[in-house]
C-alpha cells in the first residue's frame, strides 16, 4: 500500500507524531476564559515552533487584538496551486470536569483513542498538514504544490478578530483553494466528504426583576421572580417538538430539494447506534424532518447555559433578583446571522414580562451558512484522496457544526474551502471525555500528501 | 422613662451589647454548606457562653444528629409561668458577594445599622432575650418568670433535627409558653405583632436529556437539550400573572373571610416605599388579592435557583445534558406540607417531555402554618409591653415568612408561640447588606424585660 518515500516516512515516524499530540494537547488553550489567555499564547507558539520543524517557512505569530494567528508557508511549487491550509489551535472549555474520567489536559491513550479536550477539536487535525508537509519537505525536498497556513486562537468563540485581520492583508493569504483541517472524513469503513455547513450566531439574555435577592417569606405574593420570567420567556422559544417560535426565524430558510432529501435519505446514520452513543432516550426536533435532515440542513436554537438564584448545597428560601441564558442558533442557507438574531432579539423583548428588566447581549463572531457547488474540482480530487485511505469511495455530506471562515474567504479571497481532518461525529467534541482515533489520526496525515499530489496533477 | 434597675443596666451597658453583637456577627455560621459546619459550632459555643455570663444555669451544647442545639434554664420564680425562649443562631449563605457593599461576615456600622449576614435573621433577635435576663439578673437578682433557652443552628435549613430532638426531651422543655425571638415588632411608629406565619416546603428537581453534553453543531436538530425541557417544565408551574397552576394546590387554603381581609385593608403598607426598598417594577402575584393577602394569606410557589450548561464568559455550543431547579413552596393554614409537595411532584412527573428523565428530590424541614387564637393572654400582655416601646399600641398582623417551631411545640409541648424581636421586613434577610437597626435592638431589649413582667403579673 505504501509506495513513495514520504508514506514510508509518516510510518517511520508515527510514535514521534503521537507524543507531538500529547504535548500539544497538554496547554489549556481556552479561548473563551480569560484565566487561559496566556495558555492560549504559549499553544501559538508551540504551533509555530512545529511549523518551522516541519520545514515550513516564513513563520510567525501575527498580532489580531484577540489571540494570535500563527502564519507560515512555503512558495516553491512554480506553476502549481497555492492551498491555504485553516485550522485552530484553541479549544472549548472543558467544564464539567467532574465527569472527565482523566483530567482533560493530561492526555490518556485507551483503546487506541486519545482522550483530551481538544483531542477531537482540532488539536490533532492542526498537526496533520504539518506532518504531510514535513514528510514530503524531509524525502522528496519540496512539495507538490504550494501552501500557506492561517491557524488561529480564536475559533471555539467564533473567530471575531480573524474576518478584519485577513481582510487587512489580503495579499498575504492570497490563494487558489482554502483546505479546512476542522473537520473529519469519517470512519475507513464509512468515509465522507463535507459539502455543507451551518452557521451561528450567539446571545445571552440577562433578566432582573429586583435590587436585591428578596426573602422568600417576606416579600413572596408581592415581588416578581427573575427566574420564573425567564423561564417564561425561554419557553416561548420552541413548541414541544422543538419547532422554532420566533416569528421569522424561518423566513430566509432554502427549502430542500427533494433531489438533496433523496441524498440525505442515502446517508449512513444508524439511529440505534447514535442513541446509544449519546445516551438519548429519543430524537428531538421537527417533526417534518428526518434528523438527519434537521441537523444538516435545518436552523436550530440552543438554550446553552442557565443560571439564577442559589446553586448551592440544600435550600434557600429567596425570591432571585436575576436570572440568565446563554443562546446560539444553528443557520443554514439564506439565512444571516443578523437577520435571526435580530429576530430572536425583538421576540424576547416581546414576550418579556413588564415587571422585569431584560437585556440581550450579542456575542462577536456569527458565522454564515454555505453549500459548496458540486462540481468543484478540488471535491474530485479530495474525494480521490480519501477514497486512497479508505474502505470505500467517500459519500458527500453536510455537517450539523459551523466552519465560520469559509463563508468568509469566499468573500474576502474569491476562494471556496473544502474539509480534510481526522474528526469523527461522535468524539464528543465539547464535551467530557472528547477523544480522537489514532487510526484517523495516522490515515489522514497520507490524504493529506495524496491532496497536495492530486490538485498539483489537476493543475497541470 | 427608664424607672427599673434593670433598665438602667440597659442603658449603661449598650456599647458593650453592641460590640458582643459584631463578635457574634463575625462567625460565618451557615448552616446549609457543610464547609462551614465547624462555625455553626463556633456560634453554639459562642452563644453558650454569654448566656452563662449572663447568669442564665444549666447551660449546654446539645448534639442533635445534626447542627446542635444550645439549651439552658433559670427555674427559680417559684409559682411564675415558665417561658421557653426560642430562636436560631445559623445564617443563610451570603452569596452573591459581589454585590454586598462591605463583606457579609466583617460587620460595619453605617447610619445606626449593622450590616452582616444575620443582623437582621437572627444574631441581634438572639441577643435580646440573654441581655433582658443579665440586665434582671444583675440588678434584681432574680427573672419575674422562669426561663428556658432552646437555640438551635438549622433554621436556615429548615429545623431537620429539631423535631425529633423536642420529642425526645419533652420534659426537659416542658412550659406554659413560647416566645420566639425570630421576627419582628415592626418600627417604633408602627408596632405591629405577629398573629400568624406561612409554612414551607422545598423541593429540587433534576432533568437529564443525555449521558453527556453535546456539540450543538453535531448533534443540534436530534438530541434532546435538558435544559428546554426544565424550562418548559417550570414554565407551567404559573401563570403569567402569578396563579399557580398545579392542580390541587390551592385545595386546602382556608379561604380568607370578609373580617379577616377588612383587618388586613388596614395594615399599614406603603405600595411606593416597597417598590422603592426592593427596586421592583410592579407588584406580582394573583389579581383577586391585594399584595399584603398574597403575602400573609395565600401560598406561594418559587423557583430559588436554576443552572444548567455553560455559565463561564463568552460562549460555548453545547447541547447540556442536565438541568438543575430548586422550588419552595410557602404554605397557608390549612394546607399540609405533604400534600402540597406531592401535588407539585406529580404535577412536574406529569408535564416532564418523554425525551428526558426526571427526577424530584424533597429537602427535609416541612413547616405547618399557623394562625393564633385572637383571645390568646399572652398576646395582651406581649401588645402591652410592645406598646411601651413604641410611639403607639401595635396591630395585630401576619407574616409571610415561616418559623418551623411554632407548630411543632403546639403539637409535643401543647403550647402557644408569640414573637417578639427587632428585625424589620426591608431589612434584606437572605440578600445582600442585610442589616439591623440599632434603635430596634435596644428597644426590644426592654420589650422582653417587660413581657416577662406583664406575663407573671396576668399569672398572680
Amino acid at each position: 500500500m505504501m509506495g513513495r518515500a514520504w508514506e514510508t516516512y509518516l510510518e517511520q515516524h508515527q510514535g514521534r507524531f503521537v507524543e507531538e499530540l500529547l504535548e500539544l494537547l497538554r496547554i489549556p488553550s481556552v479561548s473563551t476564559d480569560s484565566v487561559h489567555a496566556g495558555d492560549v499564547r504559549r499553544a501559538a507558539v508551540w504551533v509555530a515552533d512545529r511549523l518551522r520543524q516541519a520545514g515550513i517557512e516564513h513563520v510567525e505569530v501575527l498580532e489580531t487584538g484577540g489571540h494570535p494567528v500563527v502564519y507560515g508557508d512555503w512558495l516553491h511549487a512554480e506553476g502549481a496551486p497555492t492551498v491555504l491550509i485553516y485550522g485552530h489551535y484553541d479549544v472549548q472549555p472543558a467544564d464539567p470536569l467532574d465527569l472527565w474520567e482523566t483530567p482533560p489536559f493530561e492526555p490518556a491513550i485507551r483503546a487506541e483513542r486519545v482522550y483530551a479536550r481538544g483531542a477531537s477539536d482540532m488539536k490533532a487535525n492542526l498537526l496533520l498538514p504539518v506532518i504531510a508537509c514535513e514528510a514530503m519537505l524531509a524525502t522528496d525536498g519540496g512539495l507538490p504544490v504550494n501552501v500557506k497556513f492561517i491557524l488561529e486562537g480564536e475559533e471555539e468563540i467564533g473567530s471575531p478578530s480573524l474576518e478584519q485581520f485577513v481582510a487587512a492583508e489580503k495579499d498575504r493569504f492570497a490563494c487558489d483553494l482554502c483546505v479546512c483541517a476542522d473537520g473529519g472524513i469519517g470512519s475507513a469503513e464509512q468515509p465522507t466528504i463535507t459539502v455543507g455547513r451551518r452557521g451561528l450566531t450567539a446571545l445571552e439574555v440577562h433578566v432582573r426583576s429586583a435590587a436585591t435577592d428578596l426573602h422568600s417569606g417576606g416579600h413572596g405574593g408581592m415581588a416578581p421572580n427573575a427566574i420564573h420570567a425567564l423561564v417564561q420567556m425561554l419557553a416561548t422559544l420552541r413548541d414541544a417538538e422543538g419547532r422554532i417560535l420566533v416569528p421569522g426565524f424561518y423566513d430566509q430558510v432554502r427549502p430542500l430539494t427533494d433531489a438533496e432529501r433523496a441524498e440525505m435519505a442515502q446517508a449512513s446514520f444508524d439511529p440505534d447506534a447514535y442513541k446509544a452513543s449519546t445516551g438519548i432516550r429519543d430524537f428531538h426536533g421537527e417533526p417534518e424532518f428526518t434528523p438527519l435532515e434537521r441537523n444538516w440542513a435545518r436552523p436550530t436554537l440552543e438554550v446553552n447555559g442557565i443560571w439564577g438564584g442559589y446553586q448551592g448545597e440544600g435550600t434557600k428560601t429567596v425570591i432571585p433578583c436575576e436570572a440568565h441564558a446563554k443562546i446560539t442558533c444553528r443557520l443554514v442557507p439564506d439565512q444571516t446571522p443578523e437577520a435571526v438574531r435580530d429576530a430572536v432579539i425583538r421576540h424576547l423583548e416581546r414576550v418579556a414580562p413588564r415587571h422585569v428588566e431584560v437585556r440581550v447581549d450579542v456575542f462577536p463572531g456569527d458565522a454564515d451558512p454555505f453549500v459548496l457547488d458540486p462540481a468543484l474540482p478540488a471535491l474530485a480530487a479530495l474525494e480521490r484522496a480519501v477514497a486512497e485511505v479508505s474502505a470505500q469511495p467517500p459519500r458527500r455530506v453536510r455537517a450539523g457544526g459551523t466552519v465560520p471562515i469559509t463563508a468568509m474567504f469566499q468573500r474576502l479571497l474569491g476562494v471556496q474551502t473544502i474539509t480534510l481532518g481526522a474528526s469523527q461525529g461522535d468524539e464528543r467534541a465539547h464535551a467530557p471525555n472528547e477523544f480522537v482515533r489514532l487510526a484517523n489520526f495516522t490515515r489522514v496525515q497520507r490524504a493529506f500528501g495524496l491532496l497536495f499530489e492530486y490538485l498539483a496533477a489537476d493543475a497541470r
